[in-house]
């Protein structure tokens, strides 16, 4: 068995999060993904938090399984020249670093993609060409300041607050490994690669805006933006007597189900709370009357009521929670294996399946430089001039 | 031109907005999606918010263009009969309809892809096969509280929250539009479709943990879970005298600006900030001296000051200062384009380039049933059992 993506290699110059998901998602769909790094390493080595060992933190290995990695100081020339060899063997080319960096080092993607007709070159920018914003430094946090994530929480609870997670680098990256996915596709008809353009900003600001531009869709507006019930104050889980629980309902037979199931069956003739587009209109009320009627009763206990009544209602998991979560633990979704030099580890199984076939041999995270000698011969170096690389620190093997 | 999907065509039987960004996705890139509704129609035609007219809100345009419509009840046999008809002249088969709903109008992917031995079926699932939640309900609350994104609220502020987002929704459907594409590069050369399931939980359990797994990737734990950087109370953006930024300084040259910046150079030589191990065990230390250094000048100031140092750092925008963005009004973003019935609306631009050709043909979000005629003609149904259908409602026609 293989994954859809067997067959296909990827040079991966990504760094933290936004092109390592891209990469990961390719590698983990079969593809054989090698990961360049400077010297010092990819930030998200000492970012991560503490592992077992320096460079190897848990979110390091999260985000860098089934790749292989090659470390190449790309200040030196004949390093320079040994990855555009590679480029030469390879289907897909992936960057984070700035065009103008990567020009310097005569890797940008159009001269790549120029020289090697059949190269699908993607570069993840912050912020794409023909707009002030183009080359200029970015992290998660400015992508969610500047495209309204931060601002959907002012909206809701009166304070801009970014999501507890690197939101906007996880999404780009997805998107990045899907419009890669798309362009594979049309070149196994015209049998010719070509340069695509991620922008972070522009990903997030599209995420963001077709969720909240609402009423701003109209040209002159209908009415304030943004969806008030996704900006409700009360967008929480519902407190119960014990803890915290999820509920949503949505049509009239998920409202009309939690009307009986909290004793208050009169509520459907309600003209507030009647039909989806009452509810809506009185977003407020609905929420609150949710709120409040959740307290008297254990989450178990509102959780078996719904269930059987068919309205969606999930339980509240914290981190360690998901780890335990029943249906995560009937799936196998957290699989335990051990790493060559990290010893025992926890990973996600991969949480699509493809009857096609799925990639069945998977690599631990990579330590730095693992495998520079062997990608460097797969490249045509010969083992003379890699040797000379590596005593001269242009190259590192682990 | 045109995009990398194009000659793609797509039967699209999802709702609200996990299918239909998906579907819009696939539509964006040039595939000619059809989209099934009810007689009642999509429930987002409701949610969205209010229009100019009723079921065509601002939230339903913006997931729905490039679509067509098609509007059938599925409780009358022809009508099921004319969709099985339309299911083999198409390439890929997308519904979050759950499985046995599908079965009971014999619609089921399985089914249909046996049937049809070159067809990509993808089922968007709430929650995978194989675990006890599986048929349940499920809305974007239910797997942000169960899939541990409220949590990541509780750890930063002390309470669960949802992002204001149907964030879960929204990713899940991105994700899905990729795993098609990954089917479709596969199909290319084996000739074969396949049957892809895509479930929620899964999905967001795995974006969630490879953040956050963290000290808890390693069996027994390293420490805590979770990011502590990404879960700090601290996360958000900088108060400045006249509003906020964001701003994130995390290489030592970056930080080490920073210090610069704002008066304070000594601070390079300081243990808890020399370096970016430092830096991530000081976390609360190091966040607090950025809020606290930023309130004696204004946003514009600071903006400039930290650009001249290339220190990355943003404007903090509202949903209304996006559609003014400086970068995205140069980049052309936000399109202004007539909507045949709907009047003057504005449109988000796809965000991603392709060199090799982008879709360049736009539809507008269709009415309900508004191809309904056209597409069961191509599906192979006389005139004569149109109308028949049309007549007793078993199709509507807008």
């Amino acid at each position: 068995m293989a994954g859809p993506l067997a067959g296909i290699r990827v040079l991966d110059m990504t760094s933290v999060v936004v092109g390592p998901i891209c990469t990961r998602t390719l590698a983990d769909q079969g593809a054989d993904v090698i990961k360049v790094e400077a010297p010092g390493g990819d930030l998200l080595r000492q970012l991560g938090g503490t592992g077992r060992n320096p460079g190897m933190s848990g979110k390091f290995l999260n985000f860098n399984r089934n790749k292989r990695a090659v470390c190449l100081d790309l200040r030196d020339k004949q390093a320079q020249a040994a990855l555009r060899d590679l480029a030469g063997t390879i289907d897909v080319f992936v960057s984070n670093i700035r065009p103008s960096s990567l020009a310097r080092m005569g890797l940008d993607v159009p001269a790549l993609c120029a020289l090697h007709p059949r190269l699908i070159g993607c570069q993840i920018l912050g912020f794409g060409f023909g707009g002030p914003y183009n080359e200029r430094p970015v992290y998660d946090t400015v992508i969610q300041a500047a495209g309204g994530v931060s601002a959907t929480f002012e909206r809701s609870t009166g304070e801009p607050r970014y999501v507890p997670m690197v939101m906007a680098d996880h999404i780009t990256g997805l998107v990045a490994a899907q419009s890669i996915g798309f362009a594979l596709f049309r070149r196994a008809s015209t049998g010719r690669g070509e340069i695509i353009e991620v922008p972070m900003l522009e990903n997030i600001a599209s995420f963001v805006l077709s969720e909240h531009m609402g009423s701003m869709t109209f040209d002159p507006p209908t009415g304030p933006s943004g969806d008030a019930r996704l900006l409700s104050p009360l967008g929480q889980p519902l407190k119960t007597k014990d803890g915290w629980i999820s509920l949503s309902a949505n049509t009239d037979p998920q409202a009309f189900a939690f009307f009986e199931a909290i004793g208050r069956p009169e509520l459907r003739g309600d003209p507030r709370f009647c039909s989806v587009a009452a509810r809506t209109k009185n977003t407020p009320d609905y929420f609150a009357l949710r709120h409040a009627a959740l307290l008297e009763k254990t989450s178990a206990e509102w959780l078996a009521i719904f269930r059987e009544k068919d309205v969606p209602a999930g339980p509240y998991n914290t981190l360690e929670g998901l780890l335990e979560d029943e249906h995560l633990k009937a799936v196998n979704f957290i699989e335990s294996v051990e790493h060559p030099t990290e010893g025992r580890i926890r990973r996600t199984r991969i949480a699509n399946s493809f009857s096609g076939g799925m990639r069945d041999e998977h690599l631990p995270a990579p330590r730095l430089g693992e495998h520079t000698r062997d990608v460097l011969r797969e490249a045509g170096c010969d083992d003379a001039a890699i040797t000379a690389m590596l005593e001269r620190g242009a190259a590192v093997q682990a």
